[in-house]
């Protein structure tokens, strides 16, 4: 699939490496017929002007206006796509009720694909609204309607990886929402697999399978063994929910004698292309196994408030260079927007190095390590989630595919406000940062072609 | 001033009590020319189809949409306008360097008046926008450039508290901003107090003055001694930062001998109408205290998880019946939305409840009481600030003044998504307090003069 290529001039912020904001002022991109970034240039640069003056005269030219910026994409690690009719209601309610009552049924009615079709084709509508570009989804039990979600995803151009959820203990999981069997949800995690890779034969496809146990919980040994052979046979990407509560980390190591990222290593289920949801309560030999692995985090720091009991120990885990990308986790947390995400990365690393309890002193209050800086938070939403998913997105460079977002400042509803004659461009990227909304987000492209907008 | 009455029919969700969402479908509201709520009628009483006739035959009948809803507007209870430009940035570097680099040399600019009119303006503005119907304003130590605020907020026709900032003490502030001696502060604030009175001379004046001691640490005995007095003077009302952060605290009690609410109570400010931002390190004798005087807490999650090395212990605070509201504190937060601030109060209570570190075991990780809820919450930034500045506004009761958003789910911008066929209006509710964006809020009325829309 080739389109036209073009080329955008204007002002972007992107962080390639965790620490570094590179401010990339009045740079001209040049976007080939596959979606690539075929160039980038800076102003002075000599082929600058030629390569302007050539988009200007194709009429393939992209130019910003005053108050406009570029980023890259947002890369989500962590969605919950049946989820989306639900999200920012039954947060009221304790965990069981918030699952037996709501979001089994809710996951349930899957089983129709017409439904499935109705909600995914709004869902990826509202996510690309939002800017995410590159989407992780854990879709439900059923092969059709997580097919229908991959072929919503490549019909409206959202990067996507998506898993049929595995879920077959029916000790954990209700009669009227689960797989039958270890067999059967191995088999059809597999016929999934091939199917999605049916949908998108492309050298570099921009949907893809994701093996998806629901977690350790909810799955048989049978289960999670052929799942994880599964992952050796395709190499594929594997997600599933890792150490997210007190219940959890229990559950796993009573029933294994060891936490779930080693039980997960056994499986063979910890690969370069695994996205651990959560993780709060993972210990430092976890830590070194799942660097070892390669395997990444998904830190969904809203959700986390709801039913995590704890704080993911993010800086630890950046310290150790392990891959963290952030996550909305579509309806425990209430917010589609990784802005937001990167907000609450920020509110909840600050809380937990600064602790919480004004009635300890304050050496007891917190937990060791810095807090994360705003541009480290972006670089989570953004550089830090593609590299989990070892995908050529999140920053803006030669070879990457053109993931990016317009973000309109002057936009209505606006509240980002900028003043030339005091904000350096560091502080209209902090700015940005901070009070970015889907308001401002004008245009939005994946892989060069614009979905929003 | 008078206006046209108009009557308003839809569905309005308001927490009259703390614990009590009432949602009232398919109401009807009428609101006099003075913008009072002068009748609320649900829908089958006698009178409903004659008053809407009415209203409709003479055009001044408001007729909400399918997908929007009425709510209170937003009270603001801590502000910092001369702040306005720097909302957003500046929040990477430590305490000293935002005071001393940017804080401080920004407040001082405003002894320019041409420069406080143009961005006060432009921050009225924007918070009607945001729905914020009723703040409380600190301005600087200047008394015109206070003045051109509550100049400001008289015309655009926001209810507004204001401030001129009272800080004198040589030792804490700096030679380029503060007040020349203690007898100048409180001769200033007099001054200011008149003259805002003479501005706003209504029986029920939409603008009014605040005593404003910055917090004690900035200020003298003398002149603490002399605002306490004005305070008895004027009964007018008085607001101060108490108890904000370790270093905060703890000076105040090397320099008194007692904390923060006891010192203030000591010098005659702790009233009535006293609103006390921040208070995370207040003891339970605190607590007694403040309850005892009916002052009110402006509770600042955002901000403080940015400057306040702990959590303000809110569920004991309202366990007492203590005056609480919420505020932005601008630019010590970034965001200007008190929506935003409804949820950041939702996550610090509930991370104050369940703690953080997930290395210390559940029992030693947070503070002992319940989470606040979203009804709570919404409470909070609502009826909760109303009561605690005793304004007539925050709820929708016969005789209040008619101050309201108008939320509109549908918006182009929306994160608000409502299934009709699946949730109640409950749930409605609860995605509009956890989704709400400025685009959503499509009209605003104080005192029943439509101010956005
Ligand atoms: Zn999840
Ligand atoms: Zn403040």
């Amino acid at each position: 699939m080739t389109k036209e290529p073009f080329t955008l001039i204007g002002t972007a912020f992107h962080t390639p490496e965790r620490c570094r904001l590179e401010v990339l002022q009045d740079h001209l991109f040049s976007v080939d017929a596959q979606g690539r970034i075929a160039e980038i240039l800076a102003p002075g640069r000599p082929e600058y002007e030629a390569r302007a003056n050539a988009a200007r005269q194709a009429g393939t030219l992209v130019l910003l206006a005053d108050g406009q910026f570029l980023l890259p994409g947002l890369v989500d690690l962590h969605i919950h796509a049946p989820q989306w009719p639900q999200m920012g209601k039954a947060l009221d309610v304790p965990l069981e009720v918030w699952l037996q009552k709501y979001t089994f049924p809710l996951e349930a009615r899957y089983a129709d694909v017409d439904y499935a079709r109705e909600v995914y084709a709004d869902l990826v509508d509202n996510l690309l609204a939002n800017g995410t570009t590159t989407a992780l989804y854990f879709a439900t039990v059923h092969v059709d309607a997580s097919l229908a979600l991959a072929e919503t995803c490549l019909a409206k151009g959202q990067r996507a990886l998506v898993g049929k959820v595995a879920m077959d203990d029916p000790e954990q999981c209700p009669p009227f929402y689960r797989d039958a069997d270890a067999t059967s949800a191995v088999a059809d995690t597999r016929r999934f697999i091939e199917a999605v890779k049916v949908l998108d034969p492309q050298e570099r496809p921009l949907v893809q399978p994701a093996i998806t146990p629901r977690f350790i919980p909810s799955c048989t040994d049978a289960a999670l063994q052929g799942l994880g052979e599964l992952a050796t046979e395709f190499g594929c990407h594997v997600q599933t929910h890792c150490s997210e509560s007190d219940w959890a980390k229990q559950f796993v190591e009573a029933r294994f004698g060891q936490t779930d990222a080693a039980s997960l290593g056994g499986f063979g289920l910890l690969t370069r292309h695994t996205i651990l949801a959560h993780s709060n309560f993972i210990n430092e030999p976890d830590m070194d196994l799942i660097k070892e692995k390669g395997a990444g985090v998904a830190h969904c720091p809203l959700s986390n408030v709801y039913f995590a009991n704890a704080a993911f120990p993010l800086r630890a885990a950046l310290d150790r260079q392990m891959h963290v990308g952030l996550g909305t986790d579509i309806s425990g947390g209430y917010s589609p927007s990784l802005f937001d995400g990167c907000r609450h990365a920020l509110s909840t690393s600050r809380t937990l190095q600064s602790g919480v309890h004004a009635g300890l002193p304050p050496e007891q209050r917190g937990a060791p390590g810095e807090p994360i800086t705003h541009q480290e938070a972006f670089w989570l939403a953004t550089a830090g989630g593609a590299e989990a998913l070892d995908l050529p997105t999140g920053s803006f460079r030669v070879g990457h595919e053109f993931d990016a977002l317009l973000i309109d400042t002057k936009a209505k509803a606006s509240n980002i406000h900028i003043n030339a004659a005091d904000d350096t461009l560091e502080d209209v990227f902090q700015k940005i940062v901070l009070n970015a909304a889907r308001a401002n987000i004008a245009m939005v492209w994946v892989r060069g072609r614009m979905v929003v907008g």
